[in-house]
């Protein structure tokens, strides 16, 4: 549908402009102070237009899980996780609905979704997780979280070797089960993607990542993977290839344009001058790495190196959110503690283009979106700025970014269709899917995880951590 | 008025209990599974109730200012704050309302405002102030923010001596009119405090320090102050004092337990010893100080030490919001990056404790509010559990704390007197005050300070940051 917004404020270089902004056939047509009324007008008066957010990583079924997971490290917080993971790909799709609808009603208008599988009913859970991403209508990066080792082998050994299970499905198995994903499922002139997403060097074989190398090429898909998101995994990469993980995944070939890398705290110069090199991604998931304890990545460092940067929610039991513009306002102001030089500190328009056009080039998708430009995808977002969260009126993009919009989403559009509109969702009843989520749910506190008990004591061992 | 909570959810030891509460005069009567109802019913099912929280550092007109400061530590943001601060009371009375508001919407039932007051209408500016926490109806402590040196004062002179304008106002002036300030304002019995707040020891003489102990004493008022907020303070502290400020400040009796102390994040273990023995509080500014890569607060160290922790939000220009729960949130998982072991970080239960208890306890108010017990004054929220942001059910406390709770207050009380209902305040209309901030400001991107570029070369030559 074609369609005219107008007189919307926008940012300029050093400034705002009010014009009209046209759209055909799902892309920007034109941008200029006035403009003829393309089919249905739309108000941007007191308001402001952004391109669509990237939430360039996430794991969208975590949402059962959220606000009920202890503080824990990552590896105990996911041996916890797993004890309780959806089984049912009905949920899968209800948490994939509500990480979607709360992505958008923050700006986002694409999600790159790091999806755990129901063990023996992988195909069913993409089809779920893809019916939510269809119905609502985001634009949506699918990345099946691929492993051939059992949980228990992502702690460091400390020399002290381990035993493990083998895990539940050989890797040409889920290869295979990959390539079939990809025939059923990867639609990417729908707006829906299949990624090949090892889950990380801690629990995936050069093999495996080879594998998706293979099919990535073949098939023209983006790569995703977690990459030294704790100390424990640097300290495994170095048990397992004597190198660092970076080292080790640039030379089995995995690090490209379309690449990207969730979380990257614990890298050094020479990882970095890599992930530069071959024009790899860093997503920053910063409430993520707080929450778990695993440290402030070294954001600055990538920007000044020339690595290009994005912004994820990452799961919701690890957030415990996924609204976007938190993440960013954490991912902006986080790191002016880690630099007394202040005039190296995010601006407010650096993080806007971090979170878009950062978000987008992550998943090779940069001439598509991630920018008010004519030509490109209208993935877009219109800000009500009378909502009293960014009031009294400053800077707009400053009061977004640093200060703490709530329900100020007035319009957003995914490839020219609208998916919000007056501050709802349109496509979809919240109100069922609030339902839904109460009714499938039920308060607790006091659950144990029997996973946890069995490999703490390893694990404070080999983090070096008091015994209590 | 009277009235009776059915059915709500309420913390108890390990878990959550089902209960009837009954309010009597403004304070809680009765706390059980099945209780008569008295007075107005109020429906709780599916709400979770807990003690209001403390906004327990802010300044309220800094709202003007929010989103447009750019990225830059303390002493310069606070030049260019002073460069713009606004100077009608009109303006302060409606900052002050937005304030409220947004501190009431996100869990908040009392504010301590560390009030910057319009140079020559000072009484205006606190009479603006108390009306508007008085219409809207919040518990509020207002500490007049004094100073008697000049802002340029603030920065250390690094061995090169500076050449600072006198203040504006003589010590015994300033004192004066703080006398004059608690008697027409400082009302207990009605929920509006007056503090003694000298701005902290960068730009205050012992004298205006031993003036507001005397008045503090005579008066029973709280003492509030910023402490150690930045490196450039320690190091002023030192070039003053020749030992640290908490040092100093102990010599100079000003802490005590119903001393709270904003920020505290350049403090040592001798500094800590010295706070916990004075029965002092901190009050933690998370956001406020990574926006200005202040630094991150021992927080956890302070626990340990038994110091008594509460959160706030500062001032709007440096956050840039009220909203207290991305404070707790932020206040709460920032410090697992600080220590790994997980067994020492602050738990959701224990961020509910610190922010309500632990703000109540750092106004001498323990006794008054801040848990929900029998006897105590009824500052409440309740929150809707049925909101898409706490959704689905888990641990409610866990969602509340960890996530990112989205209009979830149903319900707010202070002293008995309901402020919210259905969401929404009912002692103000909001839609009058958004018009006013509207009306009231403009969109702007391209203000220069003069002050920052005045002292921004020394400020880079004593902080050792590059020349550019």
């Amino acid at each position: 549908m074609n369609f005219t917004i107008q007189s919307t404020l926008i940012p300029v270089e050093n400034g705002y402009e009010t014009v009209d902004v046209q759209i055909v056939d799902g892309r920007i047509a034109a941008i200029a102070p006035t403009l003829e009324v393309v089919g249905t007008p739309v108000d941007g008066c007191n308001k402001l237009l952004l391109p669509g957010f990237v939430n360039a990583h996430t794991h969208s079924s975590e949402m059962w899980q959220r606000g009920i997971i202890p503080p824990l490290p990552l590896e105990l917080w996911i041996a916890e996780l797993y004890d309780f993971t959806p089984l049912d790909p009905e949920q899968v799709y209800l948490s994939a609905l509500g990480t979607a609808a709360e992505t958008l009603l923050s700006g986002g208008t694409c999600v790159v979704d790091h999806l755990v599988m129901i063990p023996g009913r992988e195909l069913e859970t993409i089809a779920a997780t893809v019916r939510a991403y269809r119905e609502i209508g985001i634009r949506a990066f699918v990345g099946p979280l691929l492993q051939d080792e059992s949980l228990t082998a992502s702690i460091p050994s400390g020399g002290n070797p381990q035993e493990h299970l083998p895990y539940l499905r050989s890797t040409q198995e889920t290869l295979k089960l990959m390539q079939e994903v990809v025939q059923q499922f990867h639609r990417p002139e729908e707006g829906i993607e299949i990624m090949t997403a090892p889950t990380g060097t801690q629990l995936c074989s050069d093999a495996l990542f080879e594998g998706c190398i293979e099919l990535s090429d073949r098939h023209h898909l983006c790569r995703h993977t977690h990459l030294l998101e704790t100390k424990a995994q640097q300290m495994l990469a170095e048990e397992k290839y004597g190198c660092s993980a970076v080292t080790h995944l640039m030379h089995l070939g995995f690090l490209s344009p379309c690449t990207s890398l969730a979380h990257c705290v614990w890298l050094d110069e020479a990882d970095t001058k890599i992930l530069a090199e071959t024009q790899s991604t860093v997503v920053h998931n910063p409430l993520s790495n707080l929450r778990l304890g695993s440290g402030i990545a070294p954001i600055l460092k990538y920007l000044r190196a020339g690595v290009n940067v994005a912004f994820g929610c990452d799961g919701s039991a690890s957030n415990d959110s996924q609204d976007l513009l938190e993440a960013i306002k954490i991912g902006t102001i986080l790191h002016n503690v880690t630099d007394f030089d202040y005039q190296n500190w995010i601006t407010p328009r650096q993080a806007v283009e971090i979170a878009a056009l950062g978000g987008a080039r992550g998943l090779g998708m940069a001439d598509q979106f991630g920018s008010l430009e004519v030509g490109k995808q209208a993935d877009l977002v219109l800000y009500d700025l009378t909502n009293l969260s960014l009031l009294p009126r400053t800077d707009p993009i400053g009061l977004l970014v640093l200060g703490r919009p709530t329900q100020a989403v007035d319009s957003a559009w995914v490839r020219g269709n609208r998916i919000i509109a007056s501050g709802q969702i349109t496509t979809i009843s919240v109100d069922d899917l609030r339902r839904s989520l109460f009714e499938r749910s039920q308060w607790m506190s006091d659950r144990q995880s029997k996973s946890v008990k069995q490999v703490e004591a390893h694990y404070r061992s080999v983090l070096n951590l008091p015994v209590r």
